[in-house]
């Protein structure tokens, strides 16, 4: 019987990699005032809902869709985590 | 004494609001052939390193960051963790 699975995906950029993203943010919060922030790293937050036949099942397929799709191996690195049942958060 | 933190933000739409990326990244997925994918969520991931006095000093920072800049309190929910130390990962 298919079960429903959330997991919760984290995509960031590679340590070195450089983040224009990221330095307009820090560059924004020192305008602002926020004088202590010395970095800032942006990153992606995905929450994907999905039916599987078991946990294992889910775990290849998610790690196939950040492998396939949703990272860029090159660039980023991925890391998620999956629990049982629906809902945007853990 | 002026102490280093990181603090990991995650900035979600709120439920209920429209999530264009996350419908064309659940479109991508199908044709990609997941047929198990049922939703899709994107949000932002934020990694902060900042210096303060104290971890209170340091939490007060980061919402304080969150309400002004790095989430839109109309349309996103936001929440993080604070870990003592530099680092992109808890």
């Amino acid at each position: 019987m298919s079960r429903q699975f959330t997991a919760h995906v984290r995509v960031t950029l590679k340590p070195g990699v450089v983040d224009p993203q990221g330095r307009a943010v820090l560059g924004a919060l020192q305008a602002l005032g926020f004088a202590g922030v010395a970095d800032v790293r942006v990153g992606k937050w995905i929450a994907v809902t999905l039916t599987a036949e078991s946990e294992d099942a889910a775990r290849g397929a998610v790690d196939a869709m950040c492998r396939r799709l949703l990272a860029n191996p090159v660039l980023e690195d991925y890391r998620f985590e999956l629990t049982a049942g629906a809902g945007e958060r853990p």
